[in-house]
């Protein structure tokens, strides 16, 4: 547990919270923190997830999401014992659909979300990394959707990895269960950066450091630009990002950014 | 023709069959069978293929199939001299729908197929690499979809290959008819694995044991979930992903998987 | 300004033309001519282009087209000064949706479209870099949606970009406004050809020789169809792609491409 997280999402009296929440900078960063279970997204995790994101979507203090994990792994998925223990599908499509929600929480979420993966990303915890806009991976970060091993294709990470890697690696990863390195990762595109555990903190300050120059009302637009204008053809993909680049151009930001290009000096974002 | 070619499909009374088909272990291999003409793809060869896949979705002894090639090229598309032959639209009209359904059958197919790939791939025969779940070639094997050359756009062979490499690249093959060799197709996603041509038997081997290894039911729902969901826009891929998710867990073999995952046991699957 | 420059569009009267067309062999080639603004795309220069588009879609002479620039650079994307000096939002819906109708033009124009990029592509420079069937890049070419830097997301360069580029690596482009090296740029499939600038003219020639060479009846059917099929769902594209090819087989010169194939002579085209 980082010494300096001093916010706990998720947690209850006297239990250890399952997810730790600080904030730095305009960094805000969600600690995995069930290292017991290598970070398993128990119900309790995944719902402490989605309500730490529906309160950074709010919290304008917020320019960038890290989600990092405590101890060895970064997130092995499902808690498969606690998933075993509710053999009713309705407990089943309640959790899938909680899951899933949580990934759209990320995917709509108006800040850039970067995940920090260490050691293995497996099942719903490979969807995590893939499901990230960005992803910064240690060199022995791996990579599987491994429920196939269990009996349990990864129909809902697949989603998410079928959006981020071609076709047949994807549908190799999928059926076979296999690891895959984090260089391999990094050609496919499910990981942005792979680098030295030692130098993960670095790149991620690299990162954010990078996302918080920028001016947050153009991000924001952006990144739901870049989501839903994927689901379109291209005339309406066209005709949406046109006029989301034109109500972008209204913004105070894109004039003073305009200005300081103009003048060869740095902008300085009033955020709107 | 391999010497434990037992099974015939698409054999006529005195014929050599254009189709052969072996089954061991739960693997049925079908072997385009015209190596004289370096396998293309003619009517009897299309009606053969789908006819065998029909057979195969029924038969739950079939585990996964592996689609490979007699003599010295794994498939150069269509039959040139017996279209030249049929000069007629409405001729063409039913070959190529005939030719797109065999395909099809393929993506709809429940078990996973490999290409076993050697030699040229070629037009429709490039296709049909590109449809197959998965694929293995040689380090000789070289794909193009030189229909272009011949005054023929290989427009359906598009339809499968923008799906499996990018955008530009794609353009590129289908535009110039340029051979790409093995291991770019391998850096692009077009094929899964590249091998010296004497290590192929032992990659297929190596392939379909992993798959062998998995609950039939779990591979058939994920398979069918795979190809459906990514014509989904990302919310309803989600909806299905998860449903499917939450039908897999009520199968017997998922319980099994998590039961042996947390026993630290080998699953013994009944395929249900 | 090249020497052989000698028809030139959007010309006015006294004033250096902002695009240069020359037509040679079946290739026609536009300048971007305003090299002391790095060539960016002014209101002028955006018109020239589209004109200069619908021109060549009527031109049966012209069989492959490609984009360069005049001076040090390729393109930095819209003219920041002019698009500051109009902080109005009509003007900016107007301009946005001029910029995507001209990119619109070249992929719906018949004639495949190359881009030949040095220097700098950024912004709208590197969406038309995207937007093109091909691009040929010199080893000194860098590439970045960098309007995020000046407060402005590259919204519509992000509908281009998305669709040659993985999801993750686009995102990143976007999101930091980087530069990405040519190589890179190869790697994602950003470019078809990275060689040194000393090699583009050979390469770029290597690359329209081979397009002369088809059967302009195909290549056009090929590249509507190309695009349009990408927007349908697998039985769709399939259909479709089925009924063009047997279009295609009524053409004139599909008829003399498979006689000369099956004659092993080189074909002699009616562009019919």
């Amino acid at each position: 547990m980082p010494e300096d997280a001093v916010q706990l999402a998720g947690a209850q009296t006297g239990e250890t919270p399952v997810l730790l929440r600080r904030d730095a900078g305009g960094v805000a960063t969600l600690t995995l923190n069930r290292p017991e279970a290598y970070n398993a997204l128990s119900e309790e995790l995944l719902a402490a997830l989605t309500e730490a994101l529906e309160a950074i979507a709010q919290d304008d203090a917020v320019r960038v999401v890290v989600i990092e994990s405590a101890g060895k792994a970064f997130c092995p998925g499902h808690d498969l014992k606690q998933m075993r223990s509710n053999p009713d599908k309705a407990y089943y499509q309640r959790l899938f659909a909680a899951c899933s929600d949580m990934m759209l929480a990320i995917v709509r979420l108006p800040q850039p979300v970067i995940a920090r993966v260490h050691g293995i990303a497996t099942a719903a915890g490979c969807q995590l990394v893939a499901t990230c806009d960005l992803a910064v991976a240690a060199e022995d970060a791996r990579f599987a959707t491994s429920g196939i091993n269990a009996g349990l294709f990864c129909s809902t990470p697949a989603v998410a990895l079928s959006r981020n890697v071609p076709t047949k690696p994807a549908f190799e990863m999928l059926v076979t269960g296999d690891f895959v390195s984090a260089e391999q990762a990094l050609q496919w595109g499910l990981v942005n950066r792979v680098v030295p555990a030692e130098a993960l903190d670095a790149t991620l300050a690299e990162l954010t450091g990078k996302i918080l120059a920028k001016s947050a009302v153009a991000v924001r637009m952006g990144k739901e630009m870049f989501y839903r204008q994927r689901e379109k053809d291209l005339d309406g993909a066209y005709a949406y990002a046109a006029e989301v680049m034109a109500c972008n151009m209204m913004a105070d930001d894109a004039g003073e950014g305009l200005d300081a290009f103009i003048e060869k000096r740095k902008p300085v974002w009033k955020d709107r």
